[in-house]
């Protein structure tokens, strides 16, 4: 795990610079997502779920972003992967400059599916392309079904969602028919999984969602 | 219920307008807090509970900040008592020029506990003074113990944390005496509530604390 602080150059032109990170993806075919959530959503405890299942048959290979710690890097460090924190110092967002500044610690001919976890915001992260294939939002039970119209945006942008903490679904009022018709109101083409990190149901679905992206994008 | 559309003129100083906010708070005695949190960890369930305890004993007004949708203004308007709504039309974070602009809303003479509840978001609102006495921050016990050490800013600047949610800790592996601890470490002088907004546990002593606040501001 390497632990390397980005200070954003914010005059630099993010677009262009995501592009750049999406050309060397698609050169070495590796299938990335950018995965966006509120904090304490799931999203580390979806890749170790992930990287768990999975190792054997993709390689796997990430990027950490928070604002201070290098606390998920070190739990995913533990499946030695190769996995870079980005610490943001404050910054609310990961850009596609901080990207770029640590592509140089992965092989990607040796990689074929790459994971960028972006910091814990439902916000900002939706205005910033990084190159990735698909933006996949996660959203969890005890946040309420309220989210996807309070936060248009990041749902707008995304192709996947999933809805995590099910296990918690009983000893809460959220509306799981709401979510998903709101959700599709702003999305019609959203993908939407029902998951639980914690117990593993409906994992298996979204596990056989992502080999199909991988093998698509092998394929390209 | 007002709704106001309120367009950020960043380059407006937010600090002298933020001072200027304070002045009015000040001048009228009005106790006010500035309310953050995550998405869904409870803002707003958290002030229909205070006003429905408490608005027979306090004259209690609101600011509801939101990137879309008079959702929980709708909610706070059932308690009959003002409150506006600020659309932030994508900001992350309510500034001190958007509280300016609905202040003429509200008859400060008439008011003696004012809470601006910001965007949820725990990164950006912590950069914006709007005016308040005090900053209460919100965690929930879904969104897990290590957000004091992620989001470090949010508990500097704060005077309250309430830990929301108590009614989930048996479903979750939560650590109260971790959160506390490294909390604590981070801002010495933080008053921390652990409560529940949908059984009521714990709001007693947050009450307390706030008719406290209240009437030492009578008092100035």
């Amino acid at each position: 795990m390497t632990k390397v602080k980005v200070f954003t150059n914010i005059l630099k032109a993010n677009d262009s610079i995501a592009q750049k990170n999406r050309d060397i993806f698609n050169k070495n075919k590796v299938y990335t997502i950018n995965l966006m959530s509120s904090p304490g959503s799931g999203k580390t405890s979806l890749l170790e779920r992930t990287i768990g299942s999975l190792k054997n048959e993709l390689k796997i290979a990430v990027i950490e972003g928070d604002l201070q710690t290098t606390n998920d890097a070190d739990r995913i460090g533990k499946y030695n992967i190769p996995v870079t924190q980005i610490n943001t110092d404050g910054a609310c967002h990961l850009d596609a400059n901080m990207v770029d500044s640590v592509l140089d610690n992965y092989n990607f001919k040796e990689i074929d599916f790459f994971v960028i976890e972006n910091v814990g915001n439902l916000v900002c992260p939706a205005s910033f392309f990084l190159g990735e294939d698909e933006r996949v939002v996660m959203v969890s039970i005890p946040e309420g079904d309220d989210k996807p119209i309070k936060y248009p945006v990041m749902f707008r942008k995304a192709s996947v969602v999933l809805i995590n903490k099910i296990d918690l679904l009983a000893y809460t009022n959220f509306n799981m028919a709401k979510i998903k018709k709101d959700a599709l109101s702003i999305n019609p083409h959203l993908k939407i999984f029902e998951i639980s990190c914690k117990t593993g149901e409906g994992l298996d679905n979204w596990f056989d969602w992502l080999k199909e992206q991988v093998k698509e994008k092998l394929a390209s």
